[in-house]
């Protein structure tokens, strides 16, 4: 067996040899869930009115506690308030001090409840709170966009596939495809509300209790929609923190779809857009610089949600009801993932709103690669009622040509067209510049900026 | 630069040496794409039918492609079509094919559409029908869990924290905590079937077409919710399928925490339940053996289910719009999903129908510990008017005497209680057997029997 | 676009609308990049005197460098250091001060270096203190485990496939097993500190410098085994990273599993082993409890280790050459897991240290279910030359017959027995005891306790 | 309980309804361990060998079995063995023949083996010999990267820091950087290799056995370094599929990052290289068109693999020793992951053996942003003895003043560089242009040409 003069060299320095001290290390959360301070007096006073309310604990009692509550949430928020890491998690801090302040009365608070199924109810409030305050921002993001999108709904530039120039889009039009993403986010994240805002309050430890609580009211006080249903679901699920990191991580994956295109766009090469000085980072020694700093961090802090989501999903495999410790992995997680998403939502939508397009150069890279070749292929179909199989091959040896000629096919003399197909007419030409490209594609959801405006216009509506 | 003759060595045997042939193994998707035939041809005759709705086709080639169409469908059906990798993908086998059968005017039908939104359309659409199936299967796994709960609504057995013995419980209340997990699962199945449920088609390559397309008609007739209603989006979006993937994930999670259990309660040590001889193998030589190897094997998937979310969120991660090829690492991960949770759920099912828990073991089981301390701490507050914390302690004591003497709580005498806390009465008896201490927990969706009984007759109404 | 006067919604609260906040919080990572001090002037000292030694900068210079540095660590030692977020890194916190403390020529320090090499020299050379500690950590947990392995080295115990009780074998020789995988991880720590350990200074921004600087000198004197050979690489290159997380999530996996173990062992049904009360953690109300917390949290710390492992793997996929800023995400994933990994290696040292196994429980459960069943099949082959296939059919019917009675193998008569196999001599009773069934697994590693001593020793050998 | 009837209904119609049918769909393997049945039967006959050599099989009986074990091989490797799906397994399949074939005496190959230690030792030899073709391929690979840099080892382009011009480079020293990775990644798979190579091979179900098996003499023979030291470690470990998925992600992860250059650098803005026709595709209409597909695909495969890895750490998470049957994952994560790596290294060898890089557009890009400023900056540390800090100072006043003049910086005159710093001279022109800089960089690794030459000297040495 280790022998007591030998543990020191077992354990090292950094826990001061003592198995206390490394029981406290790993067991203790108080360094992170104080951050459910504000949740946690807010269940405890509900909880508190509750039991008075059903003469289970006196009014007389419950008004001290809910004073001396109301006191500690003052203390804790000037700053005043001592967090012990002895005390191991914001409830016994928090209990402990009301027991400073009140004496043995304080005793009756955790009356029919449980530290499982109380942490369960603050983390859900707090992370019910993250998601208003992140789908506020994506709202927020999402009119930054859209201003953008207005003000270029005609700007004509190249759409990418393989991000070779591929057909001529608008800027706008581009950048309404990411207001969908976000929609869909909100979309997410208010599902995952929907599904958290349940109570788990009065499931105790894990079976309920024997005192006559009214779940009902507990939970309509705090908000939720409805009790939990089952007492053992109640303090075992982590759904509720699975869902708000998918949807987290699926967001986090759109901005960085983004941030890519804010490199590459910015690049010298692409010069598509000029960053502000705001959200890039010169060097002393090129003060012309802008380097992207901002949009690379937003493209990398994807890793670390994602990141979170797999550590927690790791952590609840094959793990037996009800109450584990390991649930206790469940809060750093959300606090930074929450922490990540605040910023990167912040930052790009500075940086959108700071963001200038070239158009000269966009319009010049649009029309590369004989970019209006599937007009023409259209035009074919469409005025020489040609199939569409066939047509392409047509477009294919006129556009053959035109590269042999090093021209854009708006470019090319009718002549040189009817050597390929006899029946193509002078109005071809009426299909071969990008603006009328652009303008032709006027199906629904389509680049023409017609339907641009009109999605504009009902993106405005949502989000006055 | 590398000789043709060394290039042998470079790339190896396998690929027999040929640019080509390695090039064809990595793009083509036939191998794979071909589970999408019947949602291809689906969209493709909803597409042709609009077409000639629309005058952008005649009424008389509609018919010879939808009629060519039908007849591939049987062909595909009846395996008698011979799919070619040198056609790289689904969409192109059917479409020479249909070339083929109807000549020329096959040529017709790709007429104002591009694979890219193809592609989206038929696997949103084969997405759409996975969900539809595994809700059902969800659906059907919750009513084997249900009939179970509802045969052993009131046996009662340990309820268990950190896996030592907390309180008392019914077996029917702990199966039903899986059907909280399991409805969970459908709302989140059900939320990613409406976010996928908009139609892409339309979109073409990533601009919208210049044909006078109705994307109203074809969204409606392939029974989407409504068009997309951003064409880059369109071609870009695969949110679709990490919503599939996280919802497929989480719900794996939940099995896997009920296949742990399994394996634990089916120890010899545990011996809480005994596995039927379908769910279980045994081995040659220990025929009384029964391993409980599909639990193990459900437990394990969870692993590739949630490594198919991590492996789209990598390929997502800052891939610029619109299409580029990554995309197409979309498919195996979630036909691989679907089939893994297709296979889980069925086993689960068969499993928990088999199950026979041990009432005797589970019984004797619930009273370890002291399982009902909580029960005489609650006493002590409700009739002794003692605060919460107060009594908690003297409960403390008298778990120690009882620990002291060696026996149950319910053993000690009154005398040996009141030394402890005088006022303590004979009544108190009442509440320290398990079968009061279960009875008495009748808060709403607690584990009292009736409040058990309460749950299951939900239960049913929903899933009848 | 964004008004003035709006932005404030746009930004929220959080970071008080100023884009100069945004950006600092995002780009700034002194809050978590000065754990690197130590290194960061250790390096300086290193560079300064190489520029010194190769008259690139005077004698003189260079001793004022090197004192003022010297200085710096003093005062961050003592907690007298002012980071400022302002100054953004380590790096540029270090030089200015410097230049508070020397003045101008404290300009002179950054000659021929740039960020990017000094970053990756000074996280290099914490990753290599890091994995020296782990080692060493890890060392001292294999000592535990061996000391724990030596006293019970023929405590007999079952040894499970499927937690089901196959064979019988010993306390020791599973433990033993443990120290094979803590060999290899160390083994894993040591493959990457060698790759790692190669110098990177000198590479400057990316393409190298001008100055006739010595390479081989400052790698030399920072201890590694030489410079890198590529500068593009000595900046973007975060393999270093990658290897230590991925050996980190390996071992965090192997304490996982002894960890629920642990959990398992430790619960009433199967009292395996006595935790002791400073890595358990009990409950007021509940004296006797003993829940494993520590086992639990080490069992769920794995998804934190390998949710980092994933989140740098994100951040790297399909970056270009040759630095960008999300690399700057490899900081807080590294800190984390090595403050991680180090909590959990001293916590299991201190639980196994405590665990008492017992012997009596552990004796008992090895003769459930057979467990020598195999061993008669062997006796079956060894004495009567039954080929073994054949041996274990009869094998099962002798299981089947024991069963029927209700009794152990050792408990038939030989008269049952020939009624199987007529062959069957009185000496088989001497294979049927799980003492003697141990003693027999003789081979090379195997369960006997001769075996479990000869590796204890050769493992001693390697532990002192 | 779930009546018969409506059985149908819960397992649906997939799987018949019957639970036979489902449960061997979980639980065989044959339909992809089959791939192992080389490394069976090549252990079967060590083994068998083994046995006869130690007098436990007799010689003719061991003849007999090998010389069935080699038609079996031979049977398979012409595509005229039928695996059966009810014998669940290669192992199984094999033997089961061997009985065909030889009849009882087969009976006689599984002694003093299980599967357990059986599957464990195929599946190294398996992943031993995959090890040794994917380092052969990275070899291959390295020697495409070398004959492309040695062509162009003087080639000037830009080097980038967050994708924007930083400094000049030359293209031969930018594909040196992947041939570091490459070599890591050979270490890496290498180090993997030695980790694996010990013989399980004598372990039997977990606790060794009682025959006299001689355990050094099968590993030798099979090619191992040494038995496995405990036997329940050798049945329980899967560390070495860890291992080669971590080296595989890893890897992976740097083909995604060169795949990302070539995406990004053949794109239409970039116009750095030339992809060929084999490795691009084009599009019947653009027939000028070269999609990068073949990159993209690459590029988009570290999700699988990476996912592959996560989901075996996840399979690994909390499994108690020592077998069970979760770990029937490992196998098929291993396949897919050879089976891409093995195409992806194929792929990117055959794609920079192709690629043609564009000298004047890199030499053009390599001028942009004034990117020989570090290189006025050096001059004038070295040059004037201005400290480096005053000397980016300097520099960033000269370059704001070509930005103002638009004119590079080599082009602004003596006067105007004295109205900054007046001790500059008229040999600061050597300095800056991109053909000076790049040579002046000849630190040990640095970019000039000669520093390039000696690198690509030292590889072909290595890889010859």
């Amino acid at each position: 067996m280790v022998k007591k003069g030998k543990s020191n060299m077992i354990w090292g320095a950094r826990f001061d040899n003592a198995p206390e001290q490394i029981m406290k290390s790993i067991n203790s959360s108080i360094n992170f869930d104080r951050r459910l301070y504000k949740q946690d007096i807010l269940a405890s006073i509900i909880h508190t009115e509750m039991l008075a309310n059903n003469y289970i604990i006196s009014k007389k009692i419950a008004n001290k506690i809910v004073k001396g509550l109301k006191r500690i949430l003052k203390e804790i928020e000037n700053n005043k308030f001592v967090f012990k890491e002895s005390l191991e998690d914001i409830h016994m801090n928090i209990e402990a001090r009301l027991h400073e302040l009140i004496g043995e009365e304080a005793g009756w608070l955790h009356t029919a409840r449980s530290r499982n199924d109380q942490v369960s109810t603050d983390f859900r409030l707090w992370i019910r709170d993250a998601i208003d305050d992140l789908v506020s921002q994506l709202e927020n993001l999402m009119r930054a966009f859209l201003n953008k999108a207005e003000v270029y709904y005609d700007t004509i530039m190249p759409g990418f596939t393989h991000l070779q120039v591929a057909q001529p889009i608008t800027f706008g039009h581009h950048l309404l495809a990411y207001l969908e993403m976000f929609s869909r986010d909100i979309e997410r994240f208010k599902n995952a509300r929907h599904s958290l805002n349940e109570c788990p309050l009065g499931a105790a430890a894990l079976a309920g209790t024997s005192f006559p609580i009214d779940r009902e009211e507990t939970s309509k006080n705090l908000g939720f929609e409805r009790p939990m249903r089952n007492s053992i679901d109640a303090v075992s699920d982590r759904d509720f923190c699975l869902d708000f990191l998918a949807a987290s991580t699926i967001c986090a994956t759109h901005l960085s779809r983004f941030a890519e295109e804010i490199v590459i766009w910015s690049s010298a090469q692409f010069n598509f857009i000029t960053l502000s000085d705001q959200f890039s980072t010169g060097s002393s020694i090129m003060p012309q610089k802008r380097n992207p700093d901002a949009a690379e961090l937003i493209r990398g802090k994807v890793g670390r949600v994602s990141g979170s989501l797999v550590g927690l999903l790791t952590v609840l495999k094959g793990l037996p009801l009800a109450y584990s410790k390991d649930l206790q992995e469940d809060k750093e997680a959300i606090f930074d993932t929450y922490d990540t998403m605040a910023l990167c939502l912040s930052a790009m939508g500075g940086m959108i709103s700071d963001i200038k397009p070239n158009p000269k150069t966009l319009l010049e890279a649009s029309k590369i690669g004989f970019s209006t070749a599937t007009d023409l292929a259209d035009w074919l179909v469409k005025e020489l009622k040609i199939p569409f199989r066939e047509s392409h091959k047509i477009t294919g040896a006129i556009v053959k040509l035109a590269e042999k000629k090093r021209c854009e096919l708006s470019a090319l003399d009718l002549k040189s067209l009817k050597t390929i197909e006899n029946k193509i007419s002078n109005n071809v030409f009426l299909a071969l510049s990008v603006e009328s490209s652009v303008k032709s594609r006027n199906s629904l959801g389509g680049t023409s900026p017609s339907q641009v405006q009109i999605q504009i216009n009902e993106w405005k509506k949502k989000l006055i």
